[in-house]
């Protein structure tokens, strides 16, 4: 399953979005209401996804985490960070470029 | 870049330290904790990306939210949830399985 | 200016209004959806109260705090905890009921 | 019980204790860090909160709740709002003053 792509086109369909109707896209109306309100969105999905968890709502759960990540994709967006860029990140940290590297190396 | 591969690295990496020795591994130690610390560190990261968010922080906001997607996979891992579950809900909502497929049939 | 009673007035108001038509009440229609739904009303106004302390939205903060005292009353309320338990857990910590003991004894 | 005047002696015990050497004193300590860091605090309480609250901890959500407030104050006073204000907010929105009011009038 190619279900790593889907973050990375979420966000190509977020800044395509940004720019549409707020009228008829979520996106660009939430965009239109700024950061703070972007930014609130994002608090609160993860306020929801905290509950969720503590209620053992499994379907909650996934769908609160669905809500968190777009939310954040959404925020990043505003914010003009790449996706790409926090993932770098999570590489750096977690040393699993390096690890992977040091795998292919020694085969 | 395969940035996409990032989180199911990540998700594979934490499921296997889950089981590791709490005095050399966070993840280990977290989880140890329980859900209900888990599900805190989630909170807070989020928390701490809204204010690096209003804050204007960039470099913030990347560690951040880097620390949210981090401790998301501990909460979903925890809680027996995959993230491939989560982004098929994404692909669902968006429907952009759907759109996709619908581009490559009309080509 | 009585200030300082308001917050047990509206934990009255809060426990007199729980019974009754949640057509008509806020309280009673958010009490009858259960703790989940009041612990998440108290982190979204949380939420919103940073936000605007760092959007230095002085109205926004005064608004969101008084959103954020009554949720945290009616979780309480639905808790079963008394506010004064709270306060006096405030008092404890903070020895002031010590310092003003003193205080007036060395009048 | 006067447990109505806790709050408003913490206002002012926050209020003289901000100037107070940050080696020695936690409020002078976070005020030094800032606005961010206050709403942070904030936030996390919220969270530790609405966790005590969901996982039926009694206790925890009695040191939760005076966490929360403890730091509602600090982040009121960092921006300069006085909790009365808070409060009047409170008064007026419940029309508690209003039925107060009516009430004495009619007897």
């Amino acid at each position: 399953m190619d279900s790593t792509g889907t973050l990375a086109r979420l966000e190509a369909v977020i800044a395509e979005r940004r720019a549409a109707d707020p009228e008829t896209s979520y996106v660009a109306k939430l965009s239109a209401r700024g950061v703070p309100k972007i930014a609130q969105k994002l608090g609160e999905e993860a306020v929801e996804a905290v509950i969720a968890a503590m209620a053992d709502d499994r379907d909650g759960l996934v769908g609160e985490a669905a809500d968190l990540l777009f939310h954040l994709l959404m925020l990043l967006g505003a914010k003009g960070v790449p996706l790409a860029e926090v993932l770098a990140e999570l590489d750096r940290r977690e040393g699993i470029s390096g690890i992977a590297e040091k795998a292919s190396r020694s085969q």
